[in-house]
């Protein structure tokens, strides 16, 4: 296949006017081709439209056709091949196996999907049948289902150019939903962009599914991301980045005539707490899966852990020995985009000219663009809750650890955090009852709650949360990632006293879909 | 029990120090005492640090402890008696059948949520146990769980003293879902709010509750109900009133450091589609009842009919005449406030002056204080489509029937409609194929759609929607009445490999609460 720098509106194929945009090897520095010429008004207001006219009929699709359409798109990108791979890797620096993982991942995901779809459980049917005798006043025939939002924006995020981007988790689950979508691709990666979005586009073709049901847009800057949420068509946002680009986008979707949700997955630092009777028995193999992790990909996860939290102490100086030696002899890593590794530096910056910050060591320069040098520091914890500079997240392979002088400190520190992805305890059965006073507190700050794990590498099914209280997500009642995350683009509907005969498929009383449901106040079929 | 005019914080009675609140019965314009003094920041900080302290504690009481609290607020609500009856009624002008049933249906919505919280269902729990031997990665243990939000405050309704104020459907589900709730009392009916407040502080108190788990606050204008909305510990907020309130509360909620959720109900026309079989046959009887639903309680209902949208000509010529004469012979009703009267006023004059309206038939006017005349009007569909004025709700005894030309212009119409609670088609067989080609438009407008009803006289069940797309409500994605109204105040939490021991009752593989669960991709215990 061979890239035209053209964006995907339905089956169509344009050519926009608006800047340049060049894919940057960021190992290299070079430009790839072709140039991608970002879009404008006329292509939101065609894509919008399309997405609009197709609406009412991709939610009546079929839970096999839609599930079908689902499967198709993995199956098409997989028919990609190795050139996927090899441009993903072009366009982001990441490794080979890392980029074939998350291929897997992403197929993965599109296939849950569709067995989710299929499985119908998402309808949520609930019938309350008609009471003509009950007293003192007779019950009238109630049924709900959950029907789609409407179009869904998505934004492909930079650190995830497969999984969380043009065929990534929101665009799968709203898909799923019943939603058309329109991805405004990131501009670090184009040509993955283009390839993904091309494999949709002859899925649509393939299961012939309304054209406006999916469309790509480029922009360099962020007009025309703006300019889609700011559309009346559009019902809803799925956005991964930045803090300052999610909250920006919620301004958007909050100004418009009739509101709309933005579901944004924005930042977190990931706090790990090292619980005592773990630091003591295995410091060193903790500071060795630690600087592991952090240093994986550049630490370019939303969940790399950027704050290690743990007691004053001969255990925590081990730990932080060890640690420090393993990052001092790290190899670099080249970052995604030379803005993050800007962002990344500056970063590291502030925390080396804090006064209340001490370095312990940094990882030794390459002469190679874009390279993430890891870096530790450590702050006491009287200092980390007074300065909230030292809660921002500093993306990329640079953490802080923020020394407590005892448990109580402990607990203020993490009732201190703002709203987090995950939050990590590192403990051995005797730090239970220490794990036991810290999980309540943790409970109201994160998503996910691991023990003795690392938070990268989340696992892609029912249970997952990949969501917290703010700034982490600008809703802590959903999830971007897993089945779950198919609930952000649903809303209920209830048929009172309709007849069978105008019901849709998954509510007629003879239950033709063979659905759950709850009927009368019990789950049944 | 005598009122003493005081706020309810935790299980204190205290004296505010604002601006006097009294309570006017609308039916003769006469102040009731006692005089209630509105709260300021101390009592909104002491309100708000009860509910924040008790918020650990009560989120993890069990399903038992929690439900038989709610249960024994019904009771406590019922002991009050008559007393409550007569005081309601003095505060609102609602006569005594309405509010011994809204008394009726504000303990039943209690108990109904105490049985959703003994079903554990809410807790939506899935289990992916570990797999240890998946290739090419080994899975991990994860379950999820739903977690409450955090203390909520809720405002009471002035149309519904009861059902949605301060034991009503947003605090019943709020409590259930394991949050702490500040109620903000309405002004207009500060005794009904102090009396059900104590039944609910007694019920605290009998069942060993966390005194801050409950409170209630007066203020006259909307500085208490501002500062609850913008404290840090408030994590929800439950409102059902205008559109300029819940606004108002959504842009301060949107502007906190921390964004929280804002579930307003707002506004609502109702539209109602009289389809052409349904008026020919039946065309006396459906303005009869029409008309009487339109005059009931001062048609004060959320989802009063306050839009006809029918085909020209003669079927709709008789409706309107019946309908007319009916309206011309209807007496009037008690308002609930001076000053939902002046708006209903304001409103019809809005209409009267429309040069595009017409005004078919008023009913005759009163000397009574406060007195609500039901008023019908008619409008061409074009003169409707092209004018936003006419599209606000005028909340009480009114209503405008759109004429369409014909059955594409209905659905123009439709199209044009804002969000809406509920949406309804009266029609007959003959009507079938209209209704096909209108109900995928009105889903996407509406939370309820209902068949040969009346939207008022909502059940409150399991399958109920009490939403709709905004500006009906700020979520669509929810409801505020029946049993799904819990979800609002609930986010998910993944556990990841966390010990037995350390898990939550709801999560521990025994299952020993005996839950339904999502385990391993299938439902079971």
């Amino acid at each position: 296949m061979s890239l035209t720098g053209e964006m995907l509106i339905g089956q169509q194929r344009v050519s926009g006017s608006g800047d340049p945009i060049y894919a940057v090897n960021p190992a290299t520095g070079e430009q790839l081709d072709p140039v991608y010429l970002g879009g404008s008004s006329l292509e939101v207001e065609r894509s919008a439209q399309l997405a609009w006219d197709a609406f009412d009929q991709y939610r009546e699709t079929t839970l096999e056709e839609r599930a079908s359409f689902l499967d198709i798109i993995a199956n098409e990108i997989e028919s990609i091949g190795e050139e996927l791979v090899k441009r993903v890797m072009d366009e982001t620096g990441l490794p080979q196996t890392r980029v074939e993982g998350e291929r897997a991942r992403t197929c993965m995901q599109l296939r849950l999907f569709a067995k989710v779809v299929r499985s119908g459980d998402w309808l949520d049917v609930r019938i309350e049948p008609a009471l003509p005798d009950r007293q003192p006043l007779p019950r009238v025939d109630m049924r709900l289902r959950q029907i789609p939002l409407g179009p869904v924006v998505v934004f492909g995020a930079s650190n995830f150019p497969l999984a969380f981007s043009v065929a990534g988790g929101d665009t799968a689950s709203a898909l799923a939903a019943g939603c058309p979508v329109i991805v405004k691709a990131h501009s670090a990666h184009p040509g993955t962009s283009e390839l993904v979005g091309r494999a949709v586009q002859k899925a649509v073709a393939k299961c012939g599914m309304p054209e406006g049901v999916f469309s790509v847009l480029f922009g360099s800057g962020r007009e025309v991301g703006a300019k889609l949420v700011a559309d009346r068509r559009i019902k809803a946002i799925g956005f991964t980045g930045s803090f300052s680009g999610g909250t920006a986008l919620m301004h958007i979707a909050q100004h418009r005539k009739e509101p709309i949700p933005v579901f944004a997955e924005m930042s977190s630092s990931n706090p790990v707490f090292l619980l005592q009777g773990a630091l003591k028995r295995r410091g060193e193999d903790l500071a060795e899966a630690f600087v592991n992790t952090l240093n994986t990909c550049a630490g370019q996860y939303c969940t790399s852990p950027g704050l290690l939290i743990a007691e004053k102490g001969l255990a925590l100086d081990a730990f932080v020995a060890s640690a420090s030696a393993a990052v001092n002899r790290a190899t670099t890593n080249t970052m995604l985009t030379p803005g993050i590794y800007e962002a990344y530096e500056h970063g590291v910056s502030a925390l080396c000219n804090n006064p209340s910050v001490r370095m312990n060591a940094q990882a030794e320069a390459s002469d190679k663009p874009n390279q993430c040098r890891a870096a530790l520091f450590s702050v006491a914890a009287e200092d980390f809750i007074n300065d909230e500079s030292l809660h921002e997240e500093v993306f990329g392979s640079a953490a802080l650890i923020v020394e407590c002088n005892d448990l109580a400190e402990m607990a203020q520190v993490a009732e201190r955090l703002e709203g987090q992805l995950t939050a990590t305890l590192q403990l051995d059965d005797i730090d239970f009852e220490t794990a036991r006073s810290l999980i309540p507190i943790l409970e109201r700050k994160a998503g996910r709650l691991l023990i003795n794990g690392w938070p990268p590498g989340l696992e892609v099914g029912h249970a997952t949360v990949h969501g917290g209280p703010f700034p982490s997500t600008s809703d802590s009642r959903t999830t971007s990632v897993g089945s779950a995350a198919i609930a952000r683009f649903l809303r209920p509907v209830c048929y009172q006293a309709v007849p069978d005969s105008l019901l849709p498929q998954a509510l007629k009383e003879a239950n033709p879909l063979d659905l759950k449901r709850l009927y009368d106040g019990k789950w049944g079929c």
